[in-house]
């Protein structure tokens, strides 16, 4: 059977430049439409050329090689001819393969935001697709607040999109501007569009926004419904909750079987691969924090904490995960937690390199401890570091390659001779490494800083092994209320060739459990290099 | 036409457990089951009594008032009786008036995870549902991997939902436990347990998970199809994507005519109000950043950027907002428009007793302020105490009380002279009071607490102002990754008549930051009492 031809559409260059925030250079664009031309999207549309400085630059050359490149516009006003028409102007002196015009489609919109009459306005849309026709480009309308508008005015809305059917769109997409409509009737309008209007599916598009959580749903209803290009954005960026998210809509298509056996993409299975990448190279140059939680392609998408299904899900994981995490570049998470079994233990001991029998009674006494210290507020799941360090120290096979004899933090704001706020932050550290005492200090900003730099400026004949290493992630949470508290502090440490490792530390003073996830991390570091040393 | 009800079921404290870094102490459960209990959720699950100490110890009272407090098992094993089964005997000897236990409905997972039998599994299902209900609590069966069960083996799924039904449990709950199913499919099996096999959509529960993006929609089709219990949790925290969210499908059910004009449920229009608020303290009890795009109760969920629709939002937001922002708690935000911010500003201000004009010059440089604040990472939305502040200094109506001249922590770790490990933490503060000078000393657990102690050790005639305040909570968040982030601290403190305010602290040093936010509170405290004593 062959498949029917789905188009990808993406705007986060247009629609995902709304987002709070979010302000793409040049440069970035540049970066964004690369990925997304690689990835396979069908089109991606780049900015409103015209419109400010860095779209009209970005729009100066075609950006992309084989996604159709597209350039948002509006439709012309009425009074002026589409050539003379400003808004129309940047958008047809641009390097655009095809070009994508709002159109009000709500008549209340027409009247009160336009200022023209509803007939004045349809003959905007003809004449606005017939000039983009005309230019050589591929034009597309986008009917701007369609579905609110179909409720107040159906005849109108729908007069909107067969007037730019007619006029020689490629695509009408329906818009659901204010991202409130249900997918129920998304599906129910789209089928109206195509059974009585007449305008065939492979030309209808639809653009869904976030508003009730259900944008993904919309967009993947309105398909259903028989419309064949979906717009969206990388992560779901977008004004307001943001637009549909491609980044969870594209593996359903692929994946899901209802899609699948009906549909194509330009997205193929390798590519898909290397989705989970892109989403989080896409936050990195936003400089956000991933999501966990993202569908398909968050760290926490297949992870599972000990408990009713993780053992299970070790024997026949297929069973237990609607897809496989590596047809999108994730992969698997058991963690290890409170309610762990001992299985998960030994199966997540020997995924670190640490083999140990059922039957050993250590086994046994760790598992207790790990129980006590999560009791306490540990959390290993997200600690594999410590995680480690704990269960080989108690295993008995990590040296002490130097002990920590003592420490002082000194945080001191005073005003000096001249009137001015000093502000100081000092750390010093006593070592012992072979027997023989060092001790350093360094200022920093704040305790923990000066205390990060003290402990890492000597560590003797190690210091060699540990000069990459950075602390990229400090994160502090207080598990009950006042100051008095017990404080948990995780770190994350990186070093030169990229890796990165966590580890944790709980205490009533923050400093002391600062303290403690530092020398977990520098301990991990030394082990695992000096095991590598070994097996070279 | 009287509307059919519809019934919330939370699963945040037992479901949500699951989620990667969450793991409620039952002091938290408390105050999060208090939390949904006063919303109007019906159902408050709060865990597996019996699996562990702190959820068994939970269990140990009702914890709800209106909403029935609810306890997760499973059903019996083969081969023992409902009364001698160790999973039940938890659920059936805590302190709760519903059960909700977990039974397998695909065949599969019941021959290899239970290794029983099909019909054993069919009589453990009914045995269990009778002894929850001889025991006089409310008996509900989660029949996990329902729907995936139903596509591999339709006729064992649907017996072991009927099986439930057929024993007298008040709810079938169909579970998507994997998350895969898309919301066509989910209407469609519904429909199907509805018609063809008979148990009654009042008797049937949704329980789905969000690892396509669609448990919300998944839930609205459900309820579409016939379902009248939706299960869900606050934010939508849960394993891998998480469960569905109440907090974006409450207002959906509360404000979208399709589903108010047929439906009603334990929240009032009143409740929904509260909406933002409550999605806001339960992220502020993970310490995790709220999602600025959450649907409903995002920062950015009404906001606009200045764009084709910013102006025209302003004249006519009805038209653009797909609900009314106070509908939910939630605040239009017109990210340009220094007009639109200048008269919430004031509106803001007069809420607190503070009045300024509008063409007071000093207006316009305090809006500066706050905006090159809340910039640096001040966040003055959770801090009103600091917000007050903040204005009444800048408007010149606040007395210097005291000066804090200098202060000294100390945070030392060593060994003693006898081989035990010493921890101290001390802090020295100077104060000058009316031209005197003043030192105080004190040792604390943690430099903050010992600073904390010491300021407020002698504030000379303004000491017995203050003897009763003392901080009930304390949170650290990091604005940027690494030691050298800016640490955001924020205090709250109670005083001796139960009244709350919040402070706030911003510093790249941890110690400044408590610093800011602790001297804000005393302010705070002596600048509200003195007013009212010149009041009286």
């Amino acid at each position: 059977m062959t498949k029917e031809r789905l188009y990808l559409f993406d705007t986060t260059l247009r629609d995902g430049q709304q987002t709070p925030g979010i302000d793409f250079s040049t440069e970035e664009k540049q970066q964004i439409a690369q990925w997304l031309d690689e990835f396979g999207i069908d089109y991606v549309e780049g900015g409103y050329p015209g419109a400010n400085p860095t779209d009209t630059a970005f729009f100066a050359k075609r950006q992309t090689n084989r996604a159709r490149f597209t350039a948002f516009g509006m439709t012309k006003r009425a009074g002026i001819s589409a050539s003379n028409d400003p808004g129309l102007a940047g958008t047809l002196a641009s390097k655009a393969d095809a070009a994508c015009l709002v159109a009000k489609s709500w008549d209340y919109h027409v009247r009160v935001a336009l200022g023209c009459s509803l007939e004045e306005n349809l003959a905007n849309i003809r004449e606005s697709v017939e000039a983009v026709a005309a230019s050589g480009r591929e034009a597309m309308i986008d009917c701007e607040h369609f579905f609110d508008g179909y409720k107040a005015n159906k005849d109108y809305a729908l007069a909107c999109a067969k007037a730019a059917y007619e006029a020689g769109a490629r695509w009408v997409i329906l818009c659901d501007t204010n991202g409130g409509t249900q997918p129920i009737d998304v599906r129910a309008i789209v089928e109206h569009v195509i059974g009585e209007v007449g305008i065939p599916g492979d030309h209808l598009g639809i653009h869904a926004h976030d508003d009730t959580g259900q944008a993904v749903a919309n967009s993947l209803a309105a398909v259903n419904a028989g419309v064949r290009q979906i717009q969206g954005t990388l992560n779901g960026v977008g004004e307001r909750c943001g637009n549909a998210n491609l980044v969870s809509i594209i593996p359903t298509l692929l994946l899901k079987e209802s899609f699948a056996e009906r549909f194509e993409t330009g997205v193929s299975p390798e590519k898909l691969k290397g989705l989970a990448r892109l989403s989080r190279m896409f936050d990195d140059l936003l400089n956000r924090m991933p999501d966990p939680q993202a569908p398909y392609v968050g760290a926490s998408a297949f992870a599972t904490k000990a408990g009713i299904h993780a053992s299970a899900l070790l024997k026949e994981p297929e069973t237990y995960e609607h897809v496989a995490p590596e047809s999108v570049g994730n992969a698997r998470r058991v963690m290890v937690s409170d309610q762990g079994g001992k299985s998960n233990f030994i199966d997540g001991l020997s995924r670190r390199g640490i083999a140990v029998r059922k039957d050993d009674p250590r086994l046994d006494t760790l598992i207790a401890l790990v129980k006590e210290r999560e009791a306490q507020g540990y959390a290993y799941e997200d600690a594999d570091a410590s995680f480690e360090m704990l269960a080989r120290r108690h295993l008995g096979t990590v040296p002490t390659f130097f002990n920590v004899t003592s420490y002082r933090c000194v945080v001191e704001r005073r005003i000096n001779a001249v009137g001015q706020k000093i502000d100081m932050s000092e750390a010093v550290v006593k070592v012992e490494i072979d027997g023989e005492e060092k001790m350093s200090v360094a200022e920093g900003k704040g305790p923990v800083n000066a205390l990060d730099i003290a402990l890492r400026k000597d560590l003797g004949k190690y210091q060699g092994l540990i000069d990459d290493i950075e602390l990229v992630d400090y994160k502090v949470r207080i598990l009950n209320g006042g100051t008095e508290a017990i404080t948990r502090v995780m770190i994350e440490t990186r070093d030169g060739q990229g890796r990165h490792w966590t580890t944790i530390g709980v205490s009533d003073n923050v400093i002391d459990a600062s303290f403690e996830a530092m020398m977990d991390s520098i301990v991990y570091c030394l082990f695992e290099r000096l095991e590598a040393q070994k097996a070279a």
